[in-house]
């Protein structure tokens, strides 16, 4: 290896493993989000035009119009879109990662974390909670309006208060405390979720004397909103993502996202360019029953990777045996999984350690030319889209990104 | 085995598995613990007279009378011990299990737990912080004194107060999330903590609008406190250990417990009667550097390992990667030995589930006839007593009780 790229490796690894990410507030995306606009629909995974969108994202975007006021009927958003007086764009463009199909609208809130190293943000709409429909699952129904709006009117004015009167909430030590409670920081958040509320409650109890019952409801919803911290995880690894970014000759990946076209990644010295194929993510463990009800992957799109792609989710996935209540396979097949992942990242996390493995760091910083010498493609943490419903896996990302990659990068950079 | 032992045994399991403990209030240990005396003194392990206290029991209980205003010097409180104007009993007596030396005083305040099931009770002081002196460490001194005063005046009013106003903190569904964030419940509560905080937040946000400072004490307090929950556990596992006690011909064991003489167990089918043995507890793991700084085991007591008689502890260590931490030995090594103790146990907890063991019930409701059958003897979490503070460590309990308690079973009920 070129000790100039071995340079510059080193440089973003240390931007992805400095990178302090604090929540500051909650606001509307319209009023923070770069470039959002009024008739803008945000959605998971590399760029596509609308014409390309099928399945849930498709069916997210059209009810999102709906239910932003855009459109009365999701015919008419279809219209409109084709006409482009609604217009789709990615969410990684906008400094967003989301959730699924990751799907974010100008007026529904976000949480704005901000990396204190390098002053980079991210952004990502709050969990708004399960129920029959999700609009983030491209399901809408009376139940996620109703949702979405104790998100937009109670949750998020009364926990954003409470953000910024806390003066921000570092993230760092709430994700290191999370691993140590087997939170693998992306399907399971259940530690984190707790350790965010508690942080936060010295300032909702301030904010009960003047907001009673708001506050109530807010952590009446927090206590069975395990998910919550999921979205923070998202929108710090953003920001993380955007610090680890532009470092001219690094190979290190600094996003992986699928969309219903195939799967794209961005590498840190080629910047903001999406480096794309058509092969999906493919199941690699998972309870056997629900293989059967597997949707087509082409259906769905998904953000969530970039958790993976900072050393988080799977990566750490050894640390979660509650994992194991979705996979038939025992407990070492999620330590050999997250033991297999230092082979193909330039270091180990120094802060983010896995008991399990005797404390240490977490495999962290994939390197593209590292993927190809081994052979070895990044595991993902995803749930699995299923004909009823969701449920949780352990997913393979296909090679030929880094492929493609690695012959844009000898192209920039030479051999 | 007599079909009337397994058919005892069963009940008395069942009273075990089926204890429903609920946190409901915190009172003066004066008020509430049945059989205390404003001149008594509580300590850990079968009753000893005071002669036979030696190292941190008998510095505790001096230390104690000096606090509680019993003696104004500890050479008055010896003498005073002496001539039996304060006197010393043993915890578990009084429905009381203690932390380390055990010591409780008639005005420290204590947890009340209540089963539901049995209408047995529980009780043990609030954790009162680290420092460099701690009381029931046999160690005090002007940082004790503060934090003990802060337990009586701030965190036991307040929180009591909240606990009261939420009706009651069900304490088994914690621990059986606990268990799924890693915790072990004995040395290591930190997830369970956050769980009990939680469970009270609601009502603290209340009480927050009358008395903001005191309230806003207690959450700066319970959030660096993550030993707060093992006296919870304490108390549950007594309240759940008398529920169990009793049942005529039952040979599972109630209670372990250590003193300055031995160990000391009690039997269901033996009632009240402690049965104990001048051995002591041996290290079985602990990091190698701390094995050479061990103090005598006979200048220490305990109660806790009443946490592993009730299922939890070394006996769902599996759970707890966190323990490496003070361990030389890998996670394979938790595995096995809370699996061995499948062999020793009745039966396995329904609701408390281990995860790395693909969510099997942890073993549970010792049976002393196994433990002589198989030669295995129960394993316990606890803390090393070192020259210069603790560590943790994995130990093992002696054999010589369960040989005595067997000739005392079979003397009783035949063989």
């Amino acid at each position: 290896m070129s000790s100039h790229r071995e340079e510059a490796n080193q440089v973003a690894f240390k931007r992805l493993v400095d990178a302090d990410p604090v929540i500051v507030d909650i606001q509307r995306a319209g009023d923070v989000v770069p470039g959002m606009k009024p008739n803008m629909i945000l959605l998971s995974g590399p760029p596509l035009p609308w014409d390309q969108y099928v399945g849930r994202p498709r069916r997210a975007a059209l009810f999102a119009a709906v239910h932003e006021g855009l459109a009365a009927t999701t015919d008419e958003a279809d219209e409109k879109l084709r006409r482009g007086e609604i217009v789709v764009e990615n969410t990684h463009n906008h400094d967003v990662a989301g959730s699924h199909t990751g799907v974010h609208t100008a007026s529904m809130p976000v949480f704005v974390v901000e990396d204190r190293a390098s002053g980079a943000r991210g952004y990502c709409t709050p969990f708004e909670g399960n129920g029959p429909t999700r609009l983030t699952f491209g399901t809408y129904g009376e139940d996620s309006v109703e949702r979405l709006r104790f998100v937009a009117e109670v949750l998020a004015p009364t926990l954003g208060e409470a953000i910024r009167r806390s003066g921000g909430i570092a993230v760092k030590p709430l994700i290191e405390r999370a691993i140590q409670l087997g939170d693998e920081v992306h399907l399971i958040t259940t530690a984190a979720t707790m350790l965010f509320q508690r942080a936060v409650t010295p300032a909702l109890v301030d904010l009960g004397r003047e907001r009673r019952d708001e506050v109530q409801k807010c952590l009446e919803f927090l206590g069975r909103a395990d998910h919550t911290f999921v979205r923070i995880a998202l929108a710090s690894c953003k920001a993380t993502s955007n610090a680890a970014s532009g470092v001219e000759g690094s190979s290190l990946v600094t996003v992986m996202a699928q969309t219903c076209a195939g799967f794209g990644i961005r590498v840190s010295g080629l910047g903001e360019e999406w480096i794309c194929s058509p092969q999906q993510i493919t199941l690699e463990e998972g309870k056997i029953e629900n293989r059967a009800m597997l949707e087509d992957r082409g259906e769905w799109a998904a953000d969530s990777f970039v958790i993976e792609t900072m050393g988080l989710g799977a990566f750490v996935g050894a640390a979660c045996s509650s994992m194991l209540y979705w996979l038939d396979s025992p407990a070492s097949a999620l330590v050999e999984r997250t033991t297999s992942m230092y082979a193909i990242t330039h270091g180990e996390h120094p802060t983010f350690r896995i008991p399990i493995l005797k404390f240490r760091g977490a495999p962290c910083g994939i390197d593209l030319f590292k993927v190809l010498q081994t052979g070895v493609a990044p595991v993902v943490h995803g749930f699995l889209p299923t004909r009823t419903g969701v449920t949780a896996g352990i997913w393979r990302v296909p090679m030929e990104p880094f492929r493609k990659a690695a012959a844009a990068y000898e192209e920039r950079y030479g051999r």
